[in-house]
């Protein structure tokens, strides 16, 4: 389908956006595939789905590596093009091109034969059964770096598949920082009485509803978003008027479902603010896993757990929840929802704890990497680090370093794209009280559109044609700055604690 | 991605093979789009997904006309690939390269526009607002059969589109031999005492439960299967380990909820049986509409209607029922959903009358394509047929010829797969009788997987690899036959009416 043309539009822009169209229709369809897997399709389906999904991504890759699609950019730029939509369509057909189709397949094929081979070991507690995959995924991860020469550290090529910009440097700094700061707040905050867990139970059908009415509020349209459930929640979007997130629920907590859903409502209005000038484009969606991160992490802690919002809602789900909520007075609901526990799980931590989890990933992705680090030595740098950076005792290696999926897939480079969106997520919030002086006000009068609308003028609408780092000095003139996390975390649990 | 290599696979049918795997990978895409948009979308998202199923749909029609793909079905045939794909794939091919891209797009074109433009003039009943789109289709469908001179008429080249092997002389043929047989026993039959329908309601509930508990019997499988809801009924499937159906219900009658059921599994059916060794070919599906729709008239129908299928199924339905069915026994139950009553809508019709509607559209059809029919004429055209064929008077163009949506589609052609099917689905009822012998008994006592396994072997399994017409050759030693049709009906109404 040619998108429609534009009197404006000079031809050689056209050309590009039209090819740009379809490699964005196969990625719409890929989406929907993998959603549908995961959400609808019969389990027999599978290995159908499977070949369908390996095939678009394929066709995806080859338009993006195509060599015509590098002189359709050289026209478009000489015709003037949006400057934001050629680096970025520049950096994935330079990415594409330079990387073999032959060590995308190996990578493929490893993680196919890997992810069941890491479910079985975490299942057995058996790291050796998982180790020759791993072994063999830090091999093909190093022949991928090397394929970007002109990098200064080869952890830096794996992670800007992630976080186009990010360097292994900065982060370094960044997260060395944020560490001084964490473990000793932490220790201060872990050696307070323990003010437990808000007690359930929580039916089901009226966490989905609380949910949603809070996620209406924020942005979810009900003509052109859904929800569904799934094992491992998601969100989804086939375009910014078509936005899924996923749910699952438990009755013994909020945490799952109600939190869960503020947290995907937040990567979906993300994709639902992209300007619709970008509609069609592979730029019309997040500029990176950690600017999405940001978002889903702001909406679900920053204001989710914030004394401001349930000043508005907690009468409501007093409403909806009489028995548990009984006795529990505002002031005890946020230190019970704001509990600070070092544990061992990262998908259960806290919001103090968790980037503590990920900076340990960040440190030995690195070191297997360079080669520092052995893969046969990393159960014990795994359970040495958990005692240095929360003080826990690792009881088995299914609880430890087998916990997480990414590795058996090859996603080295991925994890620290959290830690930077819990980073961004506070120097955006930070940023949005200098500039809407009446916030707070707002968000407890139960009002969220003026932030959404602050997110979507300084962070949704450029899509990808703005990257993390331009983001991030437009709307607080610096760069990565762990800072405003650690003043924000630490100002929250003093007014919690007293 | 490849297929996996077999062992006794040669190189050059492999290559074929592996071509043909991403064609089929991306019309699995576009049926889940399709059928995502018709049950699960949000409203708002239809714009971007008319864009992407365009752009699935062009990209497999280019690998199909793909000048590569006759050169890998020279080798492959020269390598021993099985013929009966051969044959389907070329005819693929052949269709796709003659057919030029640009007249494939005034066709999508004009339907994106003629088709709104028809569902105004029906809600106006003004054929003239839709009359010159229609003419435009007309043309089109004149230049698309030109690409055809070789056919023996104009009409053959669309009709062969939905109908592999067809033509127009042999449905003339067999169409007049019908209705020389069908307008007398339509006559006699409506001038007895109508029955009248069973009264309900029928709670939709119970009747998605009945529904089910039949399909099941017939063969859904819930690891396999689904159903949901649609406006418009239709089967998707993304292989025969991922098949969907789609229902309506209506509580005033079983006939679009129930029965609408058991259609679409049929359908549903002809998918999940075709042969392993065809999956992830363009060939692993139904060989044509008309042998599909003799599997969802045959299960609704001959099936669906039949005494023994409710002298097994009717005290379940009782059951479920008790108020509808109180006094209702299996005679008066069996009379009261075989009505038979002439009327003004095809998709309304009952068995006996179904085929009018549709003979009638075939004879316009062929007459506007041989322009010896102005389409200003077709209305009164329309009017005489609906009276000479079922004596019924037609009230408005709304009720007439605007009644269906496939000729602001462009789908010139597909009505007379829908009278094919019911002839073919009588064809092979009568020869699963002559082949198996206890076939009734074995229906009146539950057990419907004979039949399916009959259809499975002689019909599903081939999937495109044998067309219509092999089909009925090898089991019934004959061609399209309007006789065991008559003969069905014949013996039908006069056991239930004495």
């Amino acid at each position: 389908m040619t998108p429609p043309a534009t009197a404006e539009q000079p031809p050689a822009v056209a050309a590009l956006r039209e090819h740009l169209a379809r490699t964005a229709d196969l990625q719409h369809a890929a989406m929907l595939l993998h959603w549908d897997h995961q959400t609808q399709m019969p389990p027999s389906g599978a290995t159908a789905r499977g070949a369908a999904l390996g095939t678009l991504e394929e066709l995806a890759h080859e338009r993006t590596a195509d060599p015509a699609l590098g002189v359709l950019l050289d026209a478009a730029q000489a015709a003037g093009e949006d400057p934001g939509l050629l680096r970025a369509v520049r950096e994935d057909h330079e990415r594409a091109a330079r990387v073999p189709s032959a060590l995308v397949g190996e990578i493929a094929a490893l993680a196919a034969v890997a992810h069941p081979a890491w479910a079985a070991a975490r299942q057995a507690d058996d790291f050796t059964a998982f180790a020759p995959h791993l072994r063999r995924h830090v091999e093909l991860a190093r022949r991928y770096a090397a394929c970007f020469p002109e990098v200064d550290h080869p952890y830096d090529a794996l992670l800007q598949r992630f976080e186009p910009g990010a360097t292994t440097a900065d982060l370094r700094a960044a997260f060395a920082a944020l560490r001084s700061g964490l473990v000793p707040l932490i220790e201060r905050l872990a050696a307070r009485p323990d003010p437990g867990d808000l007690l359930g139970p929580f039916p089901v059908a009226e966490q989905r509803a609380l949910a949603l009415e809070i996620a209406r509020s924020m942005g979810f349209d009900d003509a052109a978003w859904r929800i569904d459930e799934a094992v491992h929640p998601f969100m989804a979007s086939m375009g910014r008027e078509d936005v899924r997130i996923t749910t699952k629920e438990d009755e013994a907590t909020l945490a799952i479902g109600l939190f869960g859903v503020l947290h995907e409502t937040g990567h979906g209005l993300y994709e639902a603010g992209v300007d619709p000038a970008w509609d069609r484009t592979t730029v019309g969606t997040g500029t990176s896993l950690g600017v999405h991160e940001s978002q889903s992490r702001l909406w679900e802690n920053m204001v989710g757990r914030s004394r401001a919002l349930w000043s508005h809602w907690l009468p409501r789900a007093r409403e909806l929840f009489p028995g548990p909520l009984a006795g529990v007075d505002l002031d005890d609901f946020l230190r019970r929802i704001n509990v600070v526990r070092p544990s061992l799980i990262r998908v259960d931590a806290d919001e103090a704890t968790y980037c503590l989890h990920v900076l340990l990933r960040f440190e030995l992705e690195v070191a297997l990497v360079e080669g520092s680090l052995d893969v046969d030595d990393l159960p014990r740098a795994w359970n040495d680090g958990m005692r240095d950076l929360l003080g826990v005792t690792v009881p088995s290696d299914a609880d430890g370093v087998l916990q997480d999926v990414h590795w058996s897939e090859g996603a080295i480079g991925y994890f620290p794209t959290y830690a930077v969106g819990t980073i961004v997520a506070a120097q955006l919030w930070a940023a949005a009280h200098e500039q809407l002086p009446g916030l707070d006000d707002a968000i407890a009068g139960g009002d969220l559109a003026p932030l959404r609308e602050w997110l979507r003028e300084h962070v949704h609408r450029h899509g990808r044609t703005r990257t993390g780092g331009e983001i991030l000095a437009a709307t607080t003139g610096g760069g990565l700055d762990p800072q405003p996390l650690l003043d924000y975390l630490t100002a929250k649990y003093e007014a919690l604690h007293g």
